[in-house]
């Protein structure tokens, strides 16, 4: 299957026009015409090589909305016409037990990531969403539920889960005390979901300009965490913090935050904690410091369905796909509210 | 009430002999005759003040077995010549969150200590097991089940309740895979009680000498941390890893050994964690660094009540209290199998 979409063709290279070749459809796959897609730090890590690891060319793109064009025969839950999702996954072994438990994302043998990774039975490259369309087993297809906005719900297909997986894991709900650190494309989604969880919620910043935001987002209260006497402030109040913060940065002044018991939860930044993290206040306290990535794709979907009832999106600014270079440099300066979505019928322009 | 201990008078000195002044048993207090003090490494760590904090002269000493000499008119659980405990705790402020949970270590006013704090009511200073009698509050007195070794349950007051209340908070029993990193006072526990709550047990440690030991002392399976075959045949297995080694050391190669959702709890290190540790493996299998520090009373009654069932007690080497000296200095080299016990009948002679 011949598809025009944007590729990397190394680390410094800036995104292109590129045309491949994606694989036939098999008899459980979905055939989408991808109509949005979101625009994710990984993206940029990736076609910058950041993690290493990345194969060139890269079709980055893991937040993806669009229309079903085609099912295979033994697909039943998806008809042409539909309205579908694809997020950071297209697949996983299906087996081992954190698949059987629909936690994809910690697949044994490694989930088949939506693109720079390689399709698990044919062994193509995979491709992401800066594309006309895609191929993607029903399994790993979302049900957009009706009446969301189609562009608005895209980043929930990454942004969204990683901020929602956590908050579902560590149960949160109402009489829940969260807070979120940083207020970018993860936390944006971390406040709205906290807040229609019903959750008391809080956001930790280092610019008072993120006040007015903050607040339309969720944030009951907002604690400039550069402020020795807000931190004080919250000693002890919050059973969960999401620490959305991509770049290296000091969680000791947050581990004070934690109630007893309370854990903070890194869905951001990948790396060495630098400063050294102190353990004192987590022994004291018997706190935890975590990580989670994405979600698995029943809880994405529960994600989906969340958002349709109490209408939720992502609050994001949409561009031509020929912009994309463009939008990068201002993802690097957070110069985004708070996600960038491609429309891709720019991609015929 | 006049009492002969043992003291140092600065973080320079030897302990040696010392006569003070404890308050009077008020109505609620329970008198007791120490019989034997388990030796922690944070009677060194407080006498040296390696933690800062110290008030000078202290009496060390946690690990207390007594028999009951007095009880004020309102005791109602004691009798005078029962056997009884006392351990890290004296007193509490008894009404807050923590307290009301059994969780009195975590008191959000901070838990009287049994030595080197002050009284909560006349504050007079606390002294601790280093001595002939204590005068603590039957709230937070131990009962001794009948028939167990009095001397080798001492340490159960600090090293088991140390490694019971992360072994019970993180609910292991049988099925559960627990690893214990350090064979010292706290490891040693650490195996015997996952043994007997029914958990595999794997011992990390970086000395193949302890391999008999460890086997000895409960652990299945014994892993040479040094060792990179060893640690990747291990990769994914534990539910709770309890770090015991009170000294810094790397984190990073024992948390690919956790399994998805698992915890490294530490009980041994106050400090930063140096190397840095880093998060890509907790983000990628949603795993926790967490501490944990000693246990609450109910708990710690209830690790006494299971020790007496199972007939467990601590490895000791029972020492006079003129040897407290040459005993410091053998724990700092970890000469000891696993815990000094002080027999304090010999403060008589
Ligand atoms: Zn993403
Ligand atoms: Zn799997
Ligand atoms: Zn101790
Ligand atoms: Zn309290």
């Amino acid at each position: 299957m011949n598809v025009l979409g944007y590729a990397a063709h190394s680390a410094q290279d800036a995104l292109a026009p590129y045309r491949f070749e994606r694989r036939e459809p098999r008899p459980d796959d979905v055939v989408l015409e991808i109509l949005y897609c979101g625009v994710c730090h990984s993206d940029l890590h990736q076609v910058r090589n950041d993690w290493g690891g990345s194969t060139y060319p890269i079709v980055p793109g893991h937040e993806i909305i669009g229309r079903v064009l085609m099912v295979g025969p033994e697909v039943t839950r998806f008809r042409e016409g539909d309205h579908a999702g694809v997020g950071c996954m297209v697949d996983s072994c299906r087996h081992c037990a954190p698949c059987e438990a629909g936690l994809e994302q910690y697949c044994h043998e490694g989930a088949t990531f939506t693109y720079n990774a390689v399709d698990r039975h044919d062994h193509t490259p995979t491709f992401g969403g800066y594309s006309e369309k895609i191929v993607v087993p029903e399994s790993f297809v979302l049900k957009v539920p009706d009446g969301v906005d189609l562009k608005g719900a895209a980043p929930l297909l990454c942004a969204g889960i990683t901020t929602w997986s956590p908050l579902r894991h560590w149960k949160i709900g109402k009489e829940s005390k969260v807070a979120v650190i940083g207020l970018g494309g993860l936390g944006h989604m971390a406040l709205k979901l906290a807040k229609a969880l019903g959750a008391e919620v809080t956001l930790f910043t280092r610019s008072e300009n993120k006040r007015e935001d903050g607040g339309r987002l969720g944030a009951d209260t907002i604690v400039l965490s550069t402020d020795k006497r807000q931190m004080a402030a919250v000693k002890g109040c919050f059973e969960l913090i999401i620490d959305t913060v991509p770049s290296v940065h000091d969680l000791n002044p947050y581990i004070p935050a934690l109630s007893l018991d309370g854990t903070l939860v890194l869905v951001g930044y990948l790396g060495d904690l630098n400063p050294m993290l102190n353990t004192v206040p987590l022994i004291m306290g018997r706190k935890s410091v975590a990580g989670s990535v994405i979600g698995g794709i029943a809880e994405t979907q529960e994600l989906l369905d969340f958002c349709g009832r109490h209408a939720i999106t992502s609050d994001i600014e949409v561009i031509r796909i020929q912009d994309i270079n463009k939008a990068y440099e201002r993802m690097l300066k957070s110069d985004v509210k708070y996600r960038f979505v491609i429309d891709m019928a720019s991609l015929k322009a």
